[in-house]
């Protein structure tokens, strides 16, 4: 559903989309908008304003709004043909470069952390304290995981089509742990699993600390991963897991189809692979329904379901949690010999939060702040960044997958926007080879400032100015 | 030093030791000892209790104390003879379930996880309000570790000889995910590690998850490894690092002395094998000085220190940290990829406590009460168990070892004892071989009652038994 004006602002688009009014006209005023749609003058006044930030209106000082479309209307990325063979996972010193405590200064386009000023800080304050005044219980061994807390994630789970019980939670630090437990359960060293290409650099990461050798499956920008791609693989490696983000993937914000899980879910079952799927982005939807993870489509007890907290309350926590199915034995075998358990008090402080329900209350705030960054975002790449720039269209989540013309390297431009403060993923990041050295990923989750938009403007400057140099 | 109670009850059980008093002699009374010693009734008092649970004295009711000598005085432990060759470590599903929710209502002498009425409950409330208080600090990623918390460890560690500035500490979720990045560090999977033997479960856990081999070094029940067996062992291996806990290690709490801690570190130093340092427990040392880390003795980078407030403060924090010196870079990466980060929130409760002086204070009220809890489990081994039975003298921490005599089974005695309610940790346990299958270890860092006396007695009882049968 999404908010009222968006509402509207969709329905405008759509009216210039299919032409009703074209570049250069005068949208009726404020008035009669209001009529027309019957809602309030502020929410036209705000539907205007999200047009704006899409690039379909422009402003005229005291005579209204006028249609205009994009600057460029900018493609989705295409999805690269390429097939590869299993690669080992070698370190990338630059995704830890980009959270290093000095780049906290630069404009913060490369991390995909959520802002600071769209987190329930006061919210989980009160839990916390809550949680501090448990006295002994923030004490113990919290292994494999606080009922409490385990109990709300059952309770979650269950709305999103997947009926488990606290005894089948297993709480981690973060989802990132998760992966990592999931991969030692079903895997050993050496093995291949497929993932999506572009992949988040963590899975990239969890392959490598675990020694597994990857098979980089083509993802489509909105679509996701490419199953004509995964029947490939099964046909020709003895693949031994499968790792997805079916709902908003990062670097590009797919979302598979609900028939695109069940068949990936089916096609992993028959094969007997095991599909570890990461639903972190899945609360952040940006319209319409929650998305089911794949695993409400699971019949075969395969799926190993891993998310958490991280992208949504906040990454300090360091709370995530797996439901490990047949693997439960083996994943809290490996949670023990690693850490043994995770931090008692965030996961007291969690469940209250959860329990109250203060949860699904913030999360309404945040998926509309995320959607109205990542459109500000995309509208400000797809004016300011050279002819023959693809931009994707996320559903969720809040990163921008940017696909530079041929030649221009995300590298170079990762480099430039360093010396000036300003900070980028360059699209090497998202695979062990190169095929997507003319990318970048970019975080849309920051509130719309000055600094942000000259930012993006000068990207799309240095941009320029690597395509001539190279051309 | 100690309290003045022990110094007193010291110097009496060193009169019985020297024949001042014999057995059956009655002790002066508590007026004169009072002059004699120069300290108050209550002290006097307080020693004879302390002697009583030793067992080198005898209350009879209206008459006073009568010396006896323990009801049989037990040796430490034999060192045992043992080469092997490297091991692939396997997992150990028996240290699991000792932490098992299940087991919580049994008769804790299993687990080396200190008791709840000695933890300071109500200082670490405090602490995690003031720090739930920080708001927004509370959310961020505290990669490497929030600087306030790894400012406090850089205090601490000059204090024990190791001047260390906060960008040299790496913050971890304990100390078994510090020696984990340690051994990522500076082995690759395959290679021979040397450690400890009996050793402390997690390390062999840890060596799993890494992928290494293990070769066990005969440790002395109060010296701590055998430096002439690392030398064997670094003549005829490829050891790649050698972990090793120096200060009261668990299971037997022996302490290395200064002199053999700087042997072991230039040893090592010579062979070019990093030491992986553990003082987990360094800060529970029973009488004396607090003692120094091996790490103080280094001169040329060559150890990683390792350690956490696991068994201090409190388990459920799971906050650690390491010191890894030139293979900060490795370390640093490994944590990144493993789990991003440590939770924030336990990191400023803790600063906060450190910072306000409560961890002082509080340890000297730990350290006395883990004393004395030794001292009374040894004294109640010592008169239950059957003839032959050998028991450490630990110097530090909360565990005890018994050496059973030879064929009577330390797993039987944990299955029998588990059918009625006692839990307890058998000897196979500490080791990739068999070789300790006579052995058990205790946990004796409960507060003493009838309950774990009762049980104490129970399993001299069953190790009686088990001896009888076995003949």
């Amino acid at each position: 559903m999404g908010a009222l004006y968006n509402q509207v602002a969709d329905q405008l688009q759509a009216l210039i989309a299919d032409g009703v009014y074209r570049t250069g006209d005068r949208l009726p005023g404020v008035r009669a908008l209001s009529r027309q749609f019957g809602v309030s003058i502020s929410t036209v006044l705000q539907a205007h304003q999200t047009l704006e930030a899409r690039g379909f209106l422009q402003a005229r000082e005291r005579s209204g709004y006028f249609v205009r479309l994009p600057a460029r209307d900018v493609p989705e990325p295409t999805m690269p043909e390429h097939r590869t063979r299993p690669l080992p996972v070698s370190a990338r010193e630059m995704t830890l470069d980009l959270c290093a405590d000095e780049q906290k200064r630069m404009v913060p386009l490369a991390t995909a952390i959520p802002h600071p000023d769209y987190l329930p800080v006061r919210q989980i304050q009160q839990s916390t304290i809550w949680a501090a005044r448990r006295g002994l219980e923030t004490l113990d061994y919290a292994f494999p995981g606080k009922e409490s807390f385990r109990r709300q994630i059952a309770q979650r789970m269950a709305t999103l089509g997947v009926p488990v019980s606290p005894d089948d939670v297993l709480v981690t630090n973060g989802a990132q742990e998760a992966i990592i437990l999931a991969l030692r359960a079903v895997t050993q060293a050496g093995d291949i699993v497929a993932v999506e290409s572009p992949s988040f650099p963590g899975i990239l990461q969890a392959l490598e600390v675990v020694g597994l050798r990857v098979i980089e499956i083509p993802t489509h920008p909105s679509e996701g991963m490419s199953l004509e791609g995964l029947q490939l693989a099964l046909e020709q490696w003895p693949l031994k897991a499968c790792v997805v983000v079916p709902n908003h993937s990062n670097p590009m914000g797919a979302r598979m189809s609900d028939e695109r899980k069940q068949q990936l879910v089916s096609m992993l079952a028959a094969a007997n692979v095991p599909l570890i799927e990461d639903d972190i982005y899945g609360d952040l939807y940006h319209s319409g329904e929650r998305p089911r993870p794949a695993k409400a489509f699971d019949r075969s007890d395969n799926v190993i379901f891993c998310s958490s907290f991280s992208k949504t309350v906040s990454p300090g926590l360091r709370l995530g949690w797996m439901i490990p199915g047949r693997h439960m034995a083996s994943a809290r075998q490996h949670k023990y010999f690693v850490n043994l358990a995770t931090s008692t008090i965030p996961q007291l402080a969690m469940a209250h939060f959860l329990e109250q329900g203060g949860y699904d209350r913030y999360l309404r705030q945040a998926r509309q702040h995320y959607r109205e960054g990542i459109e500000r975002l995309r509208a400000a790449v797809a004016r300011s960044f050279p002819e023959g720039t693809a931009v994707s269209r996320p559903q969720g989540g809040f990163v921008l997958w940017v696909q530079m013309p041929a030649g221009v390297s995300g590298t170079g431009l990762y480099r430039r926007a360093r010396q000036e403060g300003i900070n980028v993923a360059p699209g090497l990041m998202f695979s062990t080879t190169n095929k997507f050295e003319n990318c970048l990923r970019l975080n849309g989750g920051n509130p719309w400032t000055e600094r942000i938009e000259k930012a993006v403007i000068r990207l799309g400057a240095l941009a320029h100015e690597l395509r001539d140099q190279g051309a």
